[in-house]
């Protein structure tokens, strides 16, 4: 028999819609949609060998899910992920718990000019994320974006790269920019103010907007700078940026030039930039 | 040999991105992009016997597609759609075109409080769609939209339904609402005014949130129905709704009531409504 | 208010597994996996204006479902769609049923060479479909195959296509030829044979394999031609063939030439060539 | 300005068809569909300041796997990753190349009870994988198979689990047991002999087929233990085991029993069970 080197095992994707109604009758509805993961660590050897006395059902884990969200407030996602960690940290066996989280914006529909009060729109295709990991009392918080789509038509260059043998790529001081961000940022321990998501955002979009680009890596540092200079609980922060190339199309056979006007976008092969930046 | 009953070649998801950058260099960019598909009927029977002589390829579709968006104003989707098929309804042996397009919207990134004039988010998940069909010298315009998401928390209701002994459903008054719209609406002949977009999006959400629904076919006719009176172009409007349950979770093997409050969204399977509205 | 030109609603995404066991217990098992759509039409306007009583609930049909499924053989999709099709065509306002089913195939694990009796493997991508459709008392039932992807090395040319200013695909004698082929026959009134499947997959593979084709549609038309020619059931075939292009890179950069050795294959932009044939 | 921790970067999902044809001309081909990602770590920190003479371009990158597949013979994708990652180890500043690479099987096409020579089909749904890592002048291969789906209608159980206040979920002796295998194995250094991935392969699935389940984490050991068993090169192998839930249908309401026959197979939530296993 050859021993287990590491485990996991948990339940995936469960789909959390809770619905807060407010105290009268009249008070604007809230819409909280979490798709959570719940994942254990611990002395699970003997599942393995066929013995389920210390394996608490991830049908279990699912349910407690929903029961738990029943009466709590969710304000974030974070201090939710953080209760479900603290209760199955208590289950016998267990050594660490890991709580996934992803979010949609369900934004008011606008009626008149003002938001609906129970009505709602996906208002974009961005998902709001967390990491939530218990490891025995130490608890951590990472918390993120994803799939954040943003494009700048100028002020992106990429030159004075090296040429070898196998370099056919021209150098060019303006090109299109565009990628999906993706940020997580670890909170320093006791952190709580988990609203600073919504500067972080600001921040990586601004910078994203404003920067002179020399290069993916050269943008990417400084929207990493900018989120953590608004946040001064974020301990770090890692962002992947993939490089949606825009090829500017050859037009010269049909007697055309093409000032950076006409591209063709590409979904593959693509850059793939990831750094993580810390204070 | 069997005959040939139908046939249709073209070249299917062109993308194009173009950037108008307008007259001055201080001039806010506008980004195009465009993922286009090209379908030709007409006189191909020989192609499928070997003979390539009435072939245009569909390499040549594409490289048109990018030719003609050069130096060419593309205020919306549907004109360049039809000067693209005015284009190919030209070529020998087509008897029909049809241009379908998608396209997603990017708003300009908001920096201080101002939409950055040359970078951009896109904002939602949505995609503005068009079918332009020239069939002889006949040319039909469908304009859309797609992957409209959204959800309404109370003001739904699904009850007096027939019972035969395969149903167990119960009768709701108060349900969770959740669908992503998808519209096509046919514009009358020569019409160009294809701004009205924005208006129908407007009164199919505006509908979707204040109507009191007795069922997804009752709030998918109110929508059309407000659609078509915004748009006097409009001739129909077609609607695709499908219904994203939204099941109350089970509390009582824990002890707990569920007042509406604790819900899992499933994926499949889903109720599928549609319907054509005429004026 | 503006009427109703037509209109249709259903269940979708039915997954319905079956497991046939066979009389005795060591008998080798069988696994249907269907995943099916009912989509009625009818006289359904009052439900679009907010009277259910005679809408069947869209739970009610996915309970069908699976309680028609109980105790019932299901040797073929088209078979059980059938019968759901009459079931639901003897409801109350209904005139039209559309079944619309997929199945991967599931094979038994060979173990010590041979087929285990209840273990399986999903053992490719490509899914049989069917639509069964019942309009009054006349049944249609269209059988097809989706996703069935291939790839020829050699024999495939494209040359003798007309060139215009927009032209500059240039010609070959020799390219890749990969496609995912979808296939849908109707079978005349009253076949039952629909075991024909497996003769029409075999007709479509070796001739894709065997012709030297001078198009997609050439190869196209031949496989349909030979398709019908192994079903005298099937009334007419209908292909939809992309062209799954395979770019030869262009090395000479690198001091290197490329005798049909290297290539890019791409997603997109693809060709697209859909025929129906008929005997 | 704040520290990078950790950086890296590459190119991403670089598509390439190899034809290798053999030296006569009735030779079978050998088609080699590899998509691959090369990703670079290193002193690259000043590429995040604007400097980017140390930036090898990812298009070069893209190139040179191109390049370099020219004229070599490609039995493994382990082999030419390798090539690969040594290439990429030599250029400067780059101190860590990881190649990922993943791979579909193309089975010839059955003509007439014989392979054709130039015709294939893509057999199956599931893809080779690879990882290889050089780090400094040490080399680490991690082969692996993904998306390799499977099920089993019996012997299959899963009793004996711990019940809390949140436990439903019914101990049951027989249940279908389905699962999507993701498998990945550390060659020991120097290891040359990667068609022991066949072997593996038939061990994973023999396993899965015999065992008498008692859970997941009791069969992916199982399975675990079968593959280093018949791969002296294999010093772990790591196992991701989503469990598909087929959750048994209640037909009660409709006046049916349910002995094991109908489900209804579930997408999401699933159980998600995963291990590393050393030898």
């Amino acid at each position: 028999m050859t021993p287990l080197a590491w485990d996991r095992y948990g339940k995936a994707r469960i789909r959390l819609v809770k619905v807060e109604r407010g105290s009268d009758a009249d008070a604007a509805h809230d819409v909280i949609d979490l798709t959570i993961d719940v994942q254990l660590e611990g002395a699970f050897g003997a599942v393995f060998d066929g013995d389920n006395s210390a394996c608490l059902a991830t049908d279990t884990m699912k349910n407690t899910v929903y029961a738990m969200a029943r009466g709590r407030r969710i304000e974030h996602a974070e201090t939710f992920a953080i209760a479900l960690a603290d209760h199955f940290a208590a289950q016998p066996a267990v050594s660490k718990v890991q709580i996934t989280s992803s979010e949609p914006e369900w934004s008011p529909i606008a009626v008149g000019g003002h938001g609906h009060p129970h009505a709602f729109i996906q208002s974009n295709a961005e998902q709001r994320t967390s990491v939530v990991t218990r490891d025995g009392s130490a608890t951590t918080v990472i918390s993120g974006i994803a799939n954040l789509v943003v494009l700048k038509t100028t002020d992106s260059a990429f030159s004075g790269f090296p040429r070898d043998r196998f370099t056919t790529l021209a150098e060019t001081e303006d090109r299109i920019l565009a990628t999906s961000i993706t940020a997580a940022w670890t909170y320093r321990r006791d952190a709580t103010e988990f609203a600073a998501r919504s500067r972080i955002r600001t921040a990586l979009l601004e910078t994203f907007a404003t920067h002179h680009s020399r290069s993916v890596q050269h943008t990417l540092k400084a929207m990493g700078d900018a989120a953590l200079a608004v946040c001064a609980d974020a301990l770090d922060i890692t962002l992947t940026m993939p490089n949606r190339h825009h090829l500017l199309v050859d037009l010269t056979p049909f007697g055309l030039d093409n000032p950076n006007e006409i591209f063709v976008a590409t979904d593959q092969p693509y850059g793939l930039i990831e750094a993580r930046i810390v204070r």
